[in-house]
C-alpha cells in the first residue's frame, strides 16, 4: 500500500510541476499582468516545495520554452540585414530577447523575489552534470544580476560588535578564507583594531553579498598567526598606520560571476583613510591557493619543469643538500618539503624564489594561474611582498607551503597597473623585489638564452 | 572685449565638451575598468555643469557613438540565420546590445548616479524638438530603468506629519492633480483620517517616486471638496468604512513609461485592508481630464455628433429648452454650458450622461480616450459611479466640466476585469449604472439600427 | 429642564473631581501598589478632562491633603533635636519628605506621566491669583523636574530640514524671541549657513524642551535683519569663522525656573567647534528687553535719573540740541527718540552709550535687571559689543530702542566670569568697550565724587 | 630603590584622592556652576583610575563631609516645632537635605554619569564590611536611583537574534537563574516560540536594566529540560496557549533595592496578550532557592520540626520505609533524598507536599522566607502548581531538591491577591491545590489542637 500512496503523491508533485509552467505562461500573459505580485508569489512558494527533481525540470522547462519566437526572430534577422536602419536594430533588439527576461523581472515583483532567484541560481549552479539545456537560464539570470546588483545599488556597511547576531552568525556561516571558531573568534576580530566592511543589496535584507575583514596594524606583516590569534593585544588607534585585508569572502554562490570584490576594496580603502588621516599603507594578506599543486607538478611545460626548478634553487644548493643529506638540492628540496615546518628554516628562502617565480613567470594560456593573485593584480594593486611559513595553519601549508603573499593597493597607480596587467600581463613590482626578479627571469628561461 | 571673452569661454566650454566623449569612452575601456566609480563621477559632475546646448551634443554623441558594432552584428545575424543555434544566437544577443547600455550601467557605480541618469531622461524628454538622433539613448535608459525599479525594488513607505519636511515638501512640488496650497493644505492631508503611501527606491535618498493621496470617509463620495476642505473635521476612524483615492501622482519625469501606480493602489489596499479590517470600498474620486475638450469637438467622426448629442439629450429637452429658452436641446445645452455652476442642477444629469457616454462609447483608434479612465480601467477597477459637479475647483470645471468619477477596486474581479479590458475592450459597470448603460448605448449608435 | 440637566451635570463631573481623590489615596496605598500604571493611567485620563474649576480644586486638594504627617514630623523634629544621630537625622528625612512627592512619582509611571505632570505644574503657573494652596504642589513638582531634567538624561539633537514637521511645526509655535513667519522662514534658518539644536527628554518624544538658533557667519554682526532676511544668501562653510546664537527658547511653561539654557549653549559651543575647526568666536545676537521701559523712567534714584542722563548725554549735546532745535541735550534726545528710526544717525551713539551704562551701571537689588543679560553673563560669557538700531523688528523698537546686545563664550573664562559676576556682581567687558566703560561710570556717579 | 618608587605612587595616588575633595567641593561651589559638566567629568575620570582603597576613602568622604549643616538644621527644626507653618516646613525640608544629594546630580550632568553613580553604589554595596560610615551615601544613592529610575523613564524592548552581539554578549553575563551556555543555547531561548524582554534606561545605553525570558508553550508545565533543551523542536505560533516565564534576572547590582520586576512581568503580560490573542495562561516556572537548606534545618521551631515532618509524611509512610528498609518514614525520607534524582518516583509525591507546607506554612518573622515566592505572591500572583523534580540540573537539585513552582498571573485578581498577601499574608492558592491545603494545614498545626 504505501507504494501505491508514494505514486500519488508523485501524481501530485508533478501535477504541482505541470503547475509551474500554468503559472509562468500566466504570469507573462496579458491576464496575469494585473496580478503580478500575487502569481509571482504564488511561483516562489511553489519553488519553495520543489524537491531537486522537480526544480531540475523547472530550469528545462524555462531554458527552453521561454526563449525568444524563432519565427519572428529570423524575420527580424533578415530585414535587419536587408536595411540596417534605426528601426529594423530595434525590432531585431527586441526579438532577440527572450521572454524568459520579463519572466524572471516579474517573478522579481513579488516579496523575497530577488533572494529566490538568487537562489534559483545558486541551485542551478550546484549541480553536478552541467547540462547545455539550462544555460539560457543561467544566463538570463546572470545578465539581469549584472544589471540589478550594480555598484550603484549596493551600500556598504560597518560590521561591528554592535551589529545584530542574525548577520555575524552569516559571517562565520560564510568566511571560507580562515575559518572563524565561533563567537569568540569573531568577537577578537571586531574589536577596536580590527574592522569589517561588507556590501548589502536593499532587496536582500539581512544578507552580506561580500564581506572584508581588515586588521589595523602598526607596519606590514607577512605573518598571519599575529592577526588572528585571539589573544592578541588590542593596538591602540594612534599606532595605527598599516591596514591589512586578511580575508575577502563572497556570500551568495547566486551571484558567482557578478564583480563586487574590486568595488569593495578600494570604498573600504577610501573609508579608511577618511577614519586615519596617518594611514600610510593598504595591502592584503593573501594566500596563495595553487601554489602547492603547481610546484609538484613537475610534468607542466609551463611551469616548474625539473630545469627550471634547477635553476631557481641553485643558489641554495648548499643549504639544501646539507641539510636533507642529499646529492641534488632539486631532490633535497622535496625531500624537505615533505615536512615543511619542521625545516622552516631551510626551506624558507627557496620556496619564497619558487612562489615569486610561479606568480611572475608562470602562466595558463597567457594568464597569471593563481586566481587570488589575479584578481588583486587586476584590480591594479601592486605585489609587495612574499612571506614563507607566514601561514602555518594546515590548510593554508596544504595549499600555499605556508607562503603568504602581500598585495598593495596604491591609489594613484591602481588604473595604469590594471591597464598593464589586463593587456600585457606586466605585474607591478615593490622596488625590494625587483633584484629578485632579475634573477627569477634568467633562472626560469634560462634555456632560451 | 566682452565678446571676445564670452567667445573663449564658449571654446573653453566646448572643449569640455568633448571631454565628455573622452571620459565616456575610457569609462568603458578596459585601462577604465580599475577606476569606475571615479570616472563615474566626473562624468556626472561634467554633466551638472553643462548648459543645455552641450547637453544635447552629449545626448547626440552618445546615441550615434556608442551603438552596436555594426559589422560584428551584420556577420552575428547572418550567422544565426544560416545556423540557428543556442551559441549563434546568444552571439547575436551580445552583439545587438548597444555598448551604451554598459556605460551607462558604470555611470551608474559612482553616488548620485541613478539621479544623474533619470535626470538625463527627463532633459532628453524635455526637448521641444524630438530628435531622432537621441532616440536610441532614451531606449536604453528606459531599457534599464525598466530593470532597475523593478517593483521588487521599491520601498512602501507610508508618508505623515513625522515623516521630514524635505520629503513632504517635495509633495507639495509634485502634486500636480490637487495643488497643495502650503503646509497646512499638506498638514490636513496628513491627519488622521487621511493617508498617503509613496514608493521609494533606495538610490533615490528622500526622493518620492510616486505618491497617492487617500481620503478615509464614510460612505464613498464624489464631492472633492469635503475631502479637500482644509477645515473638514476628522472623522474618527471608527466610521471609517470607505477609502478614497483622490490623487496619484509620478514624481519624476525622467522614469516616464515605468510603470509603478498599478502597483502602489494595489499595494496601498493590501496595507489600508490590513489596518482596517471593516474598510469596504477601495474606490478613486478621479478627474476626466479630457472630457471638455471632446464634448466640445462636434466635428469628431468618433465623438459627440450632432446627432449623437441630440439623441443623447432628448430625456432632459424639456428641462433644458425651458431653462436657456433655445428651441433645440443641445443649443440650449451648449448656451448652459457657458455659465455650468449657475447653472448646475439643469446639467447636472445631462452631463453625466455624457460623460458615461464618453468613457463607455468614444473609442480613439478602438482605446478609451481619457487617460485617467484608461490607467484605472487597465488596472482591473470597476466603473462605479458617476458625479456631476464633484469638482467646482477652475480646473475641474475647465478639463472636465466639473465631473468627477469613481473607479473601484474589487480586489476578486481586478484580473478579469483587467483582461476583459485590454483584450476587448470592456468595461465592468456597477449595477447601479446598468440601465443608464443601456440607454447611452442606444442612444450612441441609433444611427446603425 | 435644561437646568436641571446642567445641575445634573456637575454633580456628576464634581462627583468624578472626588474620585480623584480616591484614585489618588488608592494609588498611593499597599492595595494600589499592586496595580500602579493601571491606576495612574486613570488619574492621567481623568485628569486630561477636567474643566479649569475642577482642576483648581485638584491642585488645591493635592496641596492640603498629601503633606506630611504633622504628628510623625514632630516626633522626629523634636527626636532629632534631643540627639542628632544618623538614625534620627534619616528618620526626620524620611518623616519631612510629603506622600505628595511619592505619588507623583506613581502618576508618572503611566505612559505619558511626565508628560501630564508638566502640563499640570504649566495650569498651576497659569492660575491668575497665585494661591498659597497650591505653591506646595509648585514645590514638589519643581523638586521632581530638577531630578528628572537633570542635564545627563537629555539629548542634544540637531534640528534640520530632515526634521519630521511635527517637530518643525514646534519650532514655529514656541519660537517667541524671533517670531517665524511660516514655513518658507523655518526653511531659511535651517539651510547650510544655520544650526538649530535642540535638548529631548526621553520621556518626551517629539517634544523639545528648550532649543538654539544658530547663523554661520564671517566675522560679528550686530544687524539683526542680515540673519533673518529669508533672501539673505547661503554663505559657503569656508568662509565661516564666526557663530551667532541669535535666538534661545525654552518651550514647556511647565519646567520654567528648570535651568537647561546654560548646558544647551555650551553643549553647543563644543559641537560647532568640533564641527568647524576654524571657529572662532562664539556670539550672541540678544535683545535688551527692559531697556525703553528703563530709559523712560526717570524716576527710578537707581536708574536713568535726569541728572545721570544729562551727564552721560552731555558728549553729545552738539549734534542733539541741533537736530531736535531744543536746547537741552535730554529734552532733545527724548524728543528724537519719539521717531527713533527718522533720527538714527543722530540717536546711534548716544543710545549705545545708555545701553551700556544700563548694562553696566544699573542695579535693582544689587542685580543686574535685565534678565538677557543676566543669564548670558551669569553663564559667564563677557559684553562684547553693543549694537544701535541692530534690532528694527517693531518689537526690537519698542523693548530696547532698537539696541541689540553681543555677548561672547569664551571657554577658557568662563568658568572665572561667572563666580565674578554672581558673587560680585563684576561684568568682564571686550577691551574695545574698556575706555567707553570708563566714562559711563563717571558719568553715572559723579554726583558721589 | 622600588620601595621607594612605591611610596611615592602611593602618595601622588593618596594626593589625587584629597583632588576629589577639591573637586567635589569645587563642583558644588558657586564657582564651579560654570563648569558643572567639565568638572564632573573629571571627578568621573578620577573614580575611574581609583584603586579600592582610594575608593572606599573616597565613599567616607562623600558620607561624612557633604552632610546637612547640623546648625541650619536644628535651627530649622526648632523652628518648626515652635511654629509649623508652611514657610517653617519648607525651610525645615531644605535644611534637612544633604548637599551630597545636590553633588550626585551634579556629577550626573556628564557623559557616563549615571553610569558611573551606579558602579559607585555597585562598589558600595560589595564592599565585605558594611560601614555605617558609608550608609549616608547609600542612602543617598538609592533615594535618587529611586526618582530616576522611576517605571515612566524606562522603555520595554523585545531581545531578539536581530539584536546587536553586544546586547546578547550581556544577557550570557547577567543570566544567573539558569545559565545561558554560549551563544548556541541563547540562540535556542530566541527562537520563534521564545521571547526576551528587557527594560532600559536611556542613560545606560545598550545596557539591559533586568530582563524576562519567556518559553510560548502549549499547555503549562513543570519540567524545566523540555524549555532549556537546544534540540526541543521550536512550536508554531498557532499551537501557544501559555506563556512560561522561566527567568528574570536584574542585570545592575548598583540598583540593587530599586524594584522593576514587578513592572516588568506586567508589562509583558499586556505584550504577549496583545500578539497572542488565544493566549490563556500566563505563569512562571521559578525555582524554590531556600527550600534545601529549611528542610534539612529541623531544629528551627518555625520550620520543618520532627513532629510536623512526621505529621507531613504520614500518609506516605508506607512506600518509604518500604523503599528505604527503615522503620520510620521521616528517617526513611532523608536516606532516599540523599540520592534524590535514583529515588523520585517514590520521592515525587512527599517532596511536593513538603514545598507546599514550606511555601504555605513556614514563615520567618511573619513572612514568606522563599524570596522568589515572595516576590510572585506580592505582585499579586497566585499558587498555581508544585513540581517535584522539575529541575534536575545540579544547582536545581541542590536548592530546591528538583522542586519549581509555577506562579500565576491573573490579570484581574492581581490587586486583590497583592493586598491579602501584603496586609495579612495570605496566599491565593489554584483550585486543584485546595484539599492537599488542608491535609498540609492540619499536619502544620496538629499540635496546637
Amino acid at each position: 500500500m504505501p507504494g501505491f500512496l508514494d505514486k500519488l503523491l508523485k501524481i501530485l508533485q508533478s501535477r504541482r510541476g505541470k503547475d509551474m509552467r500554468f503559472l509562468c505562461r500566466h504570469l507573462l500573459s496579458q491576464r496575469g499582468e494585473a496580478s503580478q505580485t500575487a502569481l509571482a508569489q504564488e511561483i516562489i512558494n511553489t519553488y519553495a516545495a520543489m524537491d531537486s527533481t522537480q526544480r531540475t525540470r523547472f530550469y528545462k522547462m524555462l531554458s527552453s520554452e521561454f526563449s525568444p519566437d524563432t519565427k519572428v526572430l529570423h524575420r527580424a534577422a533578415a530585414n535587419y540585414l536587408e536595411d540596417p536602419n534605426e528601426t529594423n536594430l530595434s525590432l531585431l533588439s527586441a526579438a532577440v530577447e527572450p521572454p524568459r527576461q520579463e519572466l524572471l523581472r516579474r517573478i522579481n515583483t513579488a516579496p523575497r523575489g530577488t533572494e529566490t532567484l538568487v537562489a534559483i541560481r545558486k541551485h542551478l549552479l550546484d549541480l553536478s552534470v552541467k547540462s547545455p539545456d539550462i544555460s539560457p537560464l543561467d544566463a538570463d539570470l546572470r545578465h539581469l544580476f549584472r544589471s540589478w546588483f550594480n555598484r550603484g545599488f549596493l551600500t556598504l556597511r560597518s560590521i561591528s560588535w554592535q551589529t545584530s547576531a542574525l548577520i555575524l552568525e552569516k559571517l562565520i556561516h560564510y568566511e571560507s578564507v580562515h575559518e572563524i571558531n565561533g563567537w569568540p573568534d569573531l568577537r577578537r576580530r571586531l574589536q577596536a583594531d580590527r574592522r569589517c566592511f561588507a556590501f548589502f543589496h536593499p532587496a536582500l535584507i539581512d544578507e552580506p553579498i561580500i564581506f572584508v575583514e581588515v586588521a589595523l596594524a602598526n607596519g606590514l606583516t607577512g605573518d598571519l598567526e599575529r592577526l588572528l590569534d585571539v589573544n592578541t593585544p588590542v593596538l591602540t588607534s594612534d599606532k595605527v598606520n598599516t591596514a591589512i585585508f586578511y580575508s575577502i569572502n563572497n556570500c551568495l554562490d547566486g551571484l558567482r560571476g557578478i564583480p563586487f570584490g574590486n568595488f569593495l576594496i578600494k570604498q573600504v580603502v577610501v573609508e579608511l583613510a577618511a577614519e586615519f588621516p596617518n594611514m600610510k599603507n593598504f595591502c592584503t594578506l593573501s594566500p596563495l591557493p595553487r601554489f602547492s599543486k603547481a610546484l609538484l607538478d613537475t610534468h607542466d611545460e609551463h611551469g616548474f619543469t625539473p630545469r627550471r626548478l634547477s635553476a631557481l634553487l641553485s643558489d641554495y644548493a648548499a643549504t639544501l643538500t646539507a641539510a636533507a643529506r642529499r646529492r641534488g638540492p632539486v631532490e633535497a628540496f622535496f625531500l624537505l618539503l615533505e615536512q615543511p615546518v619542521a625545516n622552516r628554516d631551510v626551506l624558507a628562502a627557496p620556496l619564497s624564489r619558487l612562489a615569486f617565480a610561479y606568480l611572475t613567470e608562470a602562466r595558463q594560456n597567457g594568464k597569471v594561474p593563481d586566481p587570488v593573485a589575479s584578481f588583486h593584480l587586476s584590480n591594479g594593486a601592486r605585489l609587495e611582498g612574499i612571506n614563507a611559513f607566514g601561514n602555518l595553519r594546515p590548510y593554508g601549508l596544504k595549499a600555499s607551503f605556508g607562503i603568504t603573499i602581500n598585495y598593495r593597493y596604491v591609489p594613484d597607480e591602481l588604473e595604469e597597473n590594471h591597464e598593464r596587467f589586463v593587456t600585457a600581463g606586466q605585474i607591478r613590482i615593490s622596488d625590494a623585489l625587483s633584484r629578485e626578479r632579475e634573477i627569477v627571469k634568467k633562472a626560469w628561461h634560462q634555456d632560451q638564452a
